[in-house]
């Protein structure tokens, strides 16, 4: 049996205990007990599709897969952690379609020109210690220096890793010699697909991020005593600027999304009218630029708010992340592996990071979007029909036979 | 000496220790050890000033200067409390001027045909123990039932009224046999007359007010992968809510205010689109009906917001306070004195509650409203220029003149 249902299946399977840190949910941490019994249990299945699983200086899990020629692995991967109380297929439903992937060939008892190895990433979520991404950049080689970390039970990285017989000083020694090419599969954790009646994507790059945080600040007084006229409501104004905010997303018509997720405003008191208001910005692109023009509207506007009110308003730049566009030769494969096995082409940008844009630095990449229920993930209620992954299977296998025929 | 200024003076000086429960700022808590020494210098400034005191059964303290005729007294009347870290001037003002009003007619050597009592209430902002007001409320005899109540330190509401000899179930001996008539003078604690240039303002009541509580229902979403079209964004309705409000309160145009104090969204999180919005709306008027129309007119906008981006919305009636009319006749008087003072004859609505509104089930009421600067009360920062205090104290004695010629 070789399934796309089978992958869904184990990644319910690992959504109980042993495999979860939290009773009547799902909390998979890095380098947990959860996590050391999924990492065994993944490491059985690997064998039994025909890999050989190795441990790298990351702790990641690696199962091979060898070639017919002595050529850079393809490597298929995503991540083994879990956010606390999460769902089950953010992250593993991309590891098992990969064994199902290797599964298949070595059932046909085939090899391709080059070896596979499916890699399941330790720390994509950044759940347990406060860096994300930490296993997939040791990979990609791009580490930098590991600070001192501790989890929220006051255990260090280092005692973690070395339960793993590994240090932080030695993460960085997991770089991975190359790659042809990374491949991730993973569930959109959107309702883009859904609302178009898409079971798959093509994903054409993780998007640019600005984050801002902004403070408004008017004159707090007396709900009573404040005529309407005198005021200088830092509230009314901060939702003048998330309705401009939003209004701006919208005008663009594209692939930009801009989000206003935390409000504060003090003193915070029914009778009182706000003195100060403090809110975050998240605009998000596909295209860098189209994002930076997004962003400076948004600012001109708020500033132009705040003048016509009275009121101050600063802000300070959070972070700025870069695109990771996706490579398009492999883009190219994908969607033809997509349309061949029947499926509408659709390309499609994802507002979320993945390992994929780390691995970008190793690798040129590819990565295939499966639709999930109302486009809900990180939460229990995160769904994935076995159907879809079926799909996301024969288009994988299909960009696989493509890549293969690339050096036959 | 009889001015103004010693009043504010007198303020300033029960600003600090022994008249304050907090180093470097000003807190009265009600029945404490720096209420008890402010009472008793009060006290010594009453027989100073050739009244009486004596001590109710809520522990008011009340100085009584004798009339010619057999008839029931003026009261004049405001709070010694503060609330925590507050000005100095919000509530003892009215008290110092009272007494000023009486060393002036005794410096003189004169009697009204009434008596004349200064009273100093206890709590009025409710600082100590949660509920505000019992001070005056048992001098109405709208005392009702006192619940059992307990301040921070947990120091019960019975402990502390012990220390002077009395309990919570006698506080309803304080009603007080019944008065001709009731006079406060308040700093605004508001920006409107300082706004227009002016020192004074009779005020023509308490305002009716409303309170809401209300609670938006979108769908929270990762603020990366979830596309304009396709949010229900809680925050984004909200923020169109509050704009509403403000919009529905200016174009009314009148003493109506309506002020968002409180807004929180949840989950709240820079990269999550809010899913739940709660905040509260706050509607006063001096026309109850008025006020009734605006806040009908506010929730019919909210329910169309709701609707047209498909969300839930729901509120909940926190309080409906009647408004408090000051009395038509001593209004006309106390403005009568106003204008003979030399100041532009000037009406306000109290968006504030004051002992007044309590006091008016006992005898007709009348407010003065003194300037403060930038509007500014409950704060440190609070300020009434001695000028003012000194135009207060001259129109509170042409109104006393003008109570007396009715009983000549």
């Amino acid at each position: 049996m070789v399934s796309g249902t089978r992958a869904v299946t184990r990644c319910e399977a690992l959504g109980r205990a042993p495999f979860s840190d939290m009773e009547n949910g799902l909390y998979r941490a890095w380098l947990s007990p959860a996590y050391r019994a999924a990492r065994e249990q993944l490491a059985a299945w690997m064998v039994e599709a025909g890999m050989t699983p190795r441990t790298d200086a990351a702790a990641n899990l690696i199962g091979r897969y060898e070639g017919t020629q002595d050529l850079p692995p393809l490597i298929i991967a995503s991540h083994l952690d879990s956010v606390r109380d999460g769902g089950f297929y953010d992250g593993p439903l991309g590891i098992m379609l990969g064994v199902e992937c290797v599964a298949a060939l070595a059932a046909d008892g085939r090899r391709m020109p080059f070896p596979i190895e499916v890699i399941a990433f330790g720390d994509e979520e950044g759940s347990r210690f406060p860096a994300a991404m930490l296993t997939s950049k040791a990979v990609a080689g791009v580490l930098g220096d590991v600070p001192a970390m501790t989890d929220a039970k006051g255990v260090t990285l280092a005692q973690a890793l070395a339960e793993y017989g590994l240090a932080p000083a030695t993460l960085a020694q997991a770089k991975h010699p190359g790659a042809l090419a990374y491949l991730e599969a993973h569930i959109e954790q959107g309702p883009v697909l859904e609302a178009d009646g898409l079971a798959l994507g093509v994903v054409t790059g993780i998007a640019a991020q600005l984050r801002y945080g902004l403070v408004v600040r008017g004159l707090a007084g007396h709900a009573g005593t404040s005529t309407m006229p005198l005021r200088r409501d830092a509230l009314a104004g901060a939702a003048q600027m998330v309705l401009a905010v939003e209004s701006i997303a919208r005008g663009d018509a594209s692939d930009l999304v801009a989000t206003v997720g935390r409000i504060e405003a003090a003193p915070g008191a029914a009778n009182v009218i706000p003195g100060e208001v403090r809110f975050t910005i998240d605009v998000r692109s596909g295209d860098a630029g189209r994002r930076n023009r997004a962003a400076e509207n948004i600012l001109d506007a708020l500033e132009a708010i705040a003048e016509a009110r009275g009121l101050d308003f600063t802000f300070d730049l959070i972070h700025d992340l870069p695109a990771s566009p996706c490579d398009a030769g492999l883009m190219d494969l994908l969607e033809e592996a997509l349309v061949e096995s029947g499926h509408p082409a659709r390309r499609l940008v994802s507002g979320a990071g993945h390992d994929a844009m780390v691995m970008a630095s190793l690798a040129p990449t590819a990565m295939l979007f499966i639709r999930c229920r109302d486009g809900i993930s990180h939460n229990p209620a995160e769904h994935v029909e076995p159907a879809d992954a079926e799909a996301a299977l024969a288009v994988m296998l299909g960009f696989i036979e493509k890549l293969g025929a690339n050096y036959a």
